[in-house]
């Protein structure tokens, strides 16, 4: 027989947290108490709501800034953020790149748009990320180094990337992970959807990569409505990175001249004023998230089988979403947990399914570790 | 000696209908004199901007009824739209797609997208657009009929559409088009980014393909920010679109399964607010177009050497953007022309180069009556 949970002091323990008992608690939601009106209906105003516009600089300079990078661009969104970085780190058709099997759809959707090829690694429960040493034995057993780089020696496929993602804002290993990437000369890309106010030993995610994406979706820490932005340090590639998301036009007084495959995945101005009012209050959210993951940790400390996860060494985590961990006798009443928490109107979700268990993803290559598809 | 233009009668005409001498006169500007605050307002103070909210699906409510579709689904920009549309259509790897080589580039681009090779056609002077004699001629040239479709005789490779683009918002000729499709079995794809408004035979474009695309950018006729849709008279189509643009996500309460390779193509509520609130407008804009077309058409009659394009017969145009013809013997002097105005602060621009000379489209098959590249 499995144990049984104390749903009511999981219940209790919510409660204790959560504001009051007669509204619905969505799982995250967008505060809109700064500057939002003011420079929304500036756009309005002036007429400038779509893809030229003062707040898309204003608000790539002061993401650059907070982030601690060179150059940050703004995009309509986290995907075409990774999907763009993934084509700057030098992903060509047929390529593999290695992503955590646990993860949100988008990492292992980004990879496809390149005509690359998912390979799903495991993750570690100290961060929920990438696992560095773990990775490091995978690469020595099925890794062949060429001249040009790494191959995978079951496919013959060249692996070019790895793209670890910081789950719930909660940052990887990096430096462990950088050194792999170094040992096996693949292009390293951050997935920092989850993770704007989220440092590693002091410096912000999104610095560890040659490119990394944020994402500024509705349920994030902050939003634009739906928005991402590209993060590098190299200042050609920040420079490709504006280009190629705004149809590679040359610029001139009239002619359109474009001189490669380009996208169409500028963030409008409209977007970006809200951008720039959220991230006004970037430092105010990330205390209140502290404090609220602070306030968890403590109601759950006492109830056996669940274990509130912290953010790992070396890390100051955004603590974007706060995840209960169940201990292995339990994990038969996740979906027990979800069904008595949703049901009396507090939000929670489960994390993503395994990218292996999705149909379209089953038969990529994956570390034999992870579990099998059921 | 080619001949030389009037250059002052050119400017005094653009005068006559201009309404000041000293302001500067955008190529197009957007006008937010309806509901666009009050509906934008909403979203901020209830806290719906992003991936999911009413205006969303009020805006492809009112989108499919305007346009006589059965159904539309709002996507971020009109690129994204076209993708879709073309993987809706059945366009694979590989694959051939006819298109104008007098589009913007973003048709072009996004046939690149499914993995296909853009195959470029001629437009006719009565349109702006696909010449549909010209292309049936042409197809009885290199197409080769087989069991499951036409084939391009001197690539071997499938062709799988043609995207006739509506230039300017007049449409092109559909019925004897839709009939080069019936006999060539070519999947038809609008690409009705410029022609929301525009009508053909009384219904309006959009109407002919078997999926079709929509722009909002800030330049177009109404506005999102950045924005597009889809449209389609095929329910199932449709049911498709919506979910393949919104990650291909199965819906449940918490789980997080996605059947297919998906886009995060949605358009965010806060965009769709600003859609319905200019959708509202759009029978004032269009006569606003209609009249402004009216003043040109008289102002440019006496002038040597230039023609103002009128909408094509059997069509009633947006009037997008106004454009003005050159005779041949003038055709040298464009760029003088271009120069005087933008000099005097009334921005023009000229069509778009053409897209087979662009450096990353120039080997791409082309029909031979298209002039080489210079």
């Amino acid at each position: 027989m499995t144990a049984q949970f104390n749903a009511e002091a999981v219940l209790a323990a919510l409660r204790s947290v959560l504001p009051s008992q007669n509204q619905l608690i969505p799982l995250h939601e967008p505060l809109f108490n700064g500057n939002e009106w003011a420079y929304v209906k500036e756009c309005l105003d002036t007429g400038w709501v779509s893809s030229v516009g003062k707040f898309v600089d204003k608000f790539e300079e002061e993401l650059a800034v907070y982030t601690g990078v060179k150059r940050a661009v703004a995009v309509v969104n986290g995907t075409a953020a990774l999907h763009v970085c993934l084509l700057l780190a030098g992903v060509k058709p047929g390529d593999e790149v290695l992503i955590p099997a646990l993860t949100f759809v988008a990492t292992a959707n980004a990879v496809t748009y390149c005509g690359a090829i998912p390979h799903f690694v495991d993750s570690e429960e100290t961060t929920l990320g990438v696992a560095p040493c773990k990775l490091a034995d995978y690469l020595n057993e099925i890794g062949e180094q060429r001249s040009d780089g790494c191959y995978n020696r079951n496919t013959g496929r060249r692996i070019r990337a790895i793209v670890p993602m910081h789950t719930f804002g909660h940052p990887v290993d990096l430096d462990p992970l950088v050194e792999v990437c170094g040992k096996f000369n693949l292009k390293l890309v951050e997935d920092a959807a989850e993770s704007l106010g989220s440092f590693y030993k002091g410096k912000h995610t999104g610095n560890w990569g040659c490119v990394s994406a944020l994402s500024f979706n509705g349920n994030k820490t902050i939003t634009t409505g739906g928005g991402g932005a590209i993060l590098t340090n190299d200042e050609e590639l920040g420079c490709i990175a504006k280009h190629i998301t705004t149809t590679a036009k040359r610029p001139h007084r009239w002619e359109f001249n474009h001189d490669m495959i380009g996208y169409n995945y500028r963030m409008p101005n409209i977007n970006a004023a809200l951008g720039c009012a959220q991230l006004e209050q970037l430092p105010l959210f990330l205390s209140a998230k502290r404090e609220l993951a602070d306030a968890y940790r403590q109601a759950f400390a006492g109830i056996v089988g669940v274990n509130y996860f912290s953010e790992p060494a070396n890390s100051q985590s955004n603590y974007w979403l706060n995840a209960l961990i169940l201990d292995e006798p339990f994990a038969g009443q996740r979906d027990d947990l979800l069904k008595w928490t949703n049901d009396v109107g507090i939000m929670t979700r489960p994390v993503w399914t395994v990218m292996h268990k999705l149909p379209m993803f089953a038969c990529c290559p994956r570390m034999p570790s992870i579990l099998n598809p059921v």
